[in-house]
């Protein structure tokens, strides 16, 4: 089950970057929830491409289609489809990628794995795979919200400009969706100077999921934050994950990083809101990697397919800094997890 | 699933601290391993508590027993299962935890999710449960080795002193698990002072895979590096992950982080031998950030289970540092995503 | 995993009766594979209505529309998406039963489980959900051929009349697809007989596989057998499954229903081609029994939704008997249990 | 996950006839259930050898250990696992069946599937690896217990010998576990016979799940009776599965085969308690069929591992009826199933 993630909140995606459409299947939806529509569409925009100067020119419209398991307006328990068509393909771009394996990408290793690549814009490895994700993470957060579970995510970081604070009703006001106007300012500058230089710029994504209660995760393999772990791995461009202190824990004496507990609550929270696996109650909150951009245009060496040494400039459109439109999908991809824990947290007890 | 790790090499584990026993069920090995029993046993004795100054004074021989599965000191294919018996209990040192909820531990999430918890040593907590994963792994090594892969980890950094070389050599040599023998007695130096303290520290360990033919890994969800963040952040104590160049990436510009490939391979490894989740042929690196010991006997504010406030210390037998004993059970987990990921891999052509 | 069938060859289908479009996402399809769209879409129109008197007067094109995983003719290893629009529906004919539980159907359980159901045409318990099965059966078949093994059914009885004897040439040849056309005129005779009344008949189809290599099937749980029963039984109105000498073996002696081996092959099949629940190369062998056409417009005792006793007439349109459209899908269920034990088979050995 | 059954309610089992053990690990048991250690035993003596004349003569006490899952008589959340020893093994008397493949059993398929097999007893695919699943069974049986659900087998038909009605109070009176004493008698005298001619008979055995609340079961390829049909044929022996009127509904018209609904209830149960796969309240009642024990003393025709023709008496201690013996497996494995399903419809509504 390869294209599939989850336990009982269960998604199967599909599609490639300039193949027919992309979609996804969701199975294990409760029934009897209000499918709201323009929330999963405007979801859908806020992953878009095409949106600003610091993000690819490309132009999608991402409408979706939801194409069953939704009966006047609510959910029947039955797999939810939601498909959307590719229609802005400029496969031309890329005929010139055919023979060749572009540094950073998984030209290379498809071509290992399967004999054969769908070499249109990355086909199924290109990022616009995360759309499926996001449709269903839109899903997701529709039942979370029923059980009073939110998540956010935002831009801590860009190249080594840090957020100094985060204010979560600016997450959306500027370009790069970090917390903090001013340091906003100088991400966007920089993106916009390594674009200039047709090179890229990794960043640092923060996570935080509220109103977990107490009890979600299983105790060994499957602990909330190692399926996290997995869930933000799973992002293309994404090299790093925390939980709580994280590396800053190696540096932590126990007296430090253990969170006291009291009547009001835990008075820290280094353990990131997971103990044993397990959601405490405490906020979740989680920091993830994203490496720089793989397609740029500055002259590199590599490989073609005949194993001869050849360099190139990557074209076509892309985004000189991946992190803005992760975020969206760093979202989805906790709200999957969450939701799926939370259907599984259903028979921990008689 | 809860305790099932893997898809097509398939370990399922069982038992608490101080129960009967603790145990494997492999499902999925290839008919026809040599199975050599006297490595499975050196490999718990690696992770086997009671053998230094830095470890926990509990002493378990952790003898296994192969219950089913090999005929002939071959695998048949069918489950391979695996026992050791607890022996070394010292339940009473817990009767007093019992009511109450020790900071840093799974204590209070355990409650919450089951209603019910077996307090002596953790119970299914405990970091005992790896003996089960090691074992897992042993067998798991066994099988990478007939494919000429092989796996390896040490300590790169306790509290804030670091590896500043990593000599393979060494790594059993000292008992910190390091690759830098001067670093190594700072290390076990400054684990000393903090157990004297009541205290503990955390540290970073440093895992390898060699020998990884191109195309093991799924290209969307169950990405070789998701699957290895899952895979290390399902152990206890451990707090974050990074592949490659990992955070560091933030920081990088895409002209330095992609890896020019060249005719005699990739000149560089910031990917951490994955592009696009799958396995490029070139090593793979990885880190991961292990927390302080949760047990201290420093005095810690916490509540019981009627939600009052109380103070305690933690005794028992603990490390004060997880670290070295961490190390084998990276590698063992490492071991497992890999057979996993190589049994999958053959279904990947025609 | 509720609408996801198969470990590999993992296949996971969407879509109600009167919605907009049913579909299958199939996972873990091998890279290089032709796929061969005319041959699909020639199955979807084995399976489709409105193709003679014995069957619904509903028409459907059901024109599939592949969405992805497919390049340049071949498959890449990626998911295989193929939707189907429903465009003949006539959801008015349903209205009046949206407070009415038809007896033989799944309108009550539906209600009992979900609290919500989309009556229009019977919802996700429609027939209509078999066409996404035969649709990536078709591919499974496609896979299969290029393994030298292929699966065939027929009708061998409806009602009380049986076929005398299989001429496989001739299935395709008569509106019930049985391999006796003499039998075949008298079951179209007596399927019209009941139309005419309002009422339905049952029947029988027999199965098979050929060209299976020994080995395939998981000796446990999921034996041969085990998975093409669960397959049968997954088919809507199919109420019993026997492989090989099936029930009348009840009344055998071991002496009469082993199979002898001799150096030319077994000498018989009562095992129908499993022992142990592996595949023995002998060609694979089951019954299937279908059950009559629960939608009939003789009048019946049946409840409303508060509960009342009402009396009603099923209108709509429908097949008068199940059997001869429930044979394409049950190949195609074969064919998804025999490629999914073909991949899995894949790691039996070293 | 070959020898893993279940979603939920999963059940992972390992051993070989003459291994040193037999288990069963249970995972996804709610926490806070009441584990009766005596009643799994007295399961597991339902099912032991060498109880009466009509069975095996191999002795085995089958005495159960609880390795892991249970705190103070309570199931805790965690796996619970259950081992019990070979120790009536005589493997010597299989020696001589290594270099030869019994007709009726799986050694030649294992043989050709894994190019290994532990020829001893049948290994794997001996009967005796259903301990495993009685004691799981017992397992859910507890658990179904809770919700008011009981699951109950017998013997209907040994050879041509059919009982006339069913009194439950009698099974376990007489040896062939049948609910008509007379027939019984003469069940027991027909296999007697049998044996005395070192032949085998086979039968029929049914099945019946009472006070199954509406709602169990996932409507497509998860139906209720779908996963009783898999369960059941994954049983050694069983060639043959129905739900309800089963083979009979051939022959039906839908006006006599389907069941009304009153306020009552329903008036018939044709449907077996099953509607499009999900219980609906009434009684969940099947049939299954057994072949006669492939081990018999009559000289058969057969291979050895060259190849060349043999014939070969299949000596040892064998049962020369496997029905009286499966009956406790049916009970276990439709009490697996129902356990499964039940917690599978805790996700069904919001």
């Amino acid at each position: 089950m390869n294209n599939t993630f989850g336990t009982l909140f269960c998604i199967t995606t599909f599609g490639e970057s300039h193949g027919n459409a992309l979609g996804v299947v969701i199975d294990g939806l409760p029934a009897g929830l209000e499918i709201d529509e323009a929330f999963i569409q405007s979801e859908m925009d806020r992953r878009r491409p095409g949106q600003s100067r610091v993000t690819t020119a490309r132009k999608e419209s991402d409408t979706i289609e939801i194409l069953s398991g939704v009966f006047e307006g609510k959910s029947t328990g039955t797999p939810l489809a939601i498909m959307l068509r590719n229609t802005n393909q400029r496969s031309g771009d890329y005929n010139n990628l055919a023979d060749v394996f572009r540094p950073g990408h998984a030209d290379y290793t498809f071509q290992q794995k399967y004999g054969i690549r769908d070499y249109r814009g990355g086909g199924r490895s290109s990022g616009r795979e995360t759309a499926a994700r996001v449709a269903a993470g839109a899903v997701a957060k529709l039942l979370l919200k029923h059980f009073g579970i939110s998540v956010r995510a935002c831009t801590e970081q860009i190249g080594s400009i840090r957020a100094e604070k985060i204010d979560w009703s600016q997450i959306e006001q500027n370009p790069v969706r970090c917390g903090d106007p001013s340091a906003a300012d100088a991400m966007a500058c920089l993106i916009r100077t390594q674009a200039q230089k047709g090179d890229s710029i990794g960043g640092i994504i923060r996570g935080e999921i509220l109103g977990v209660p107490p009890g979600l995760g299983e105790p060994v393999f499957d602990k909330f934050d190692a399926l996290l772990a997995h869930a933000m791995l799973s992002i293309g461009g994404v090299k790093g994950f925390e939980i709580g202190s994280g590396f800053s824990a190696a540096e932590s004496a126990g007296s430090q990083n253990n969170d006291p507990m009291t009547a009001s609550g835990f008075l820290t929270n280094h353990a990131g809101g997971v103990l044993g696996g397990i959601s405490s109650g405490n906020v979740v909150q989680f920091r993830i990697a994203v490496k720089p951009t793989s397609s740029i245009s500055v002259l590199q060496r590599t490989l073609d397919r005949n194993g001869n040494e050849v360099e190139i400039r990557v074209g076509g459109r892309h985004d000189p800094c991946l992190v803005p439109r992760i975020v969206p999908v760093v979202e989805a991809m906790a709200a999957l997890v969450t939701a799926d824990l939370l259907l599984r947290a259903r028979s921990s007890k008689l």
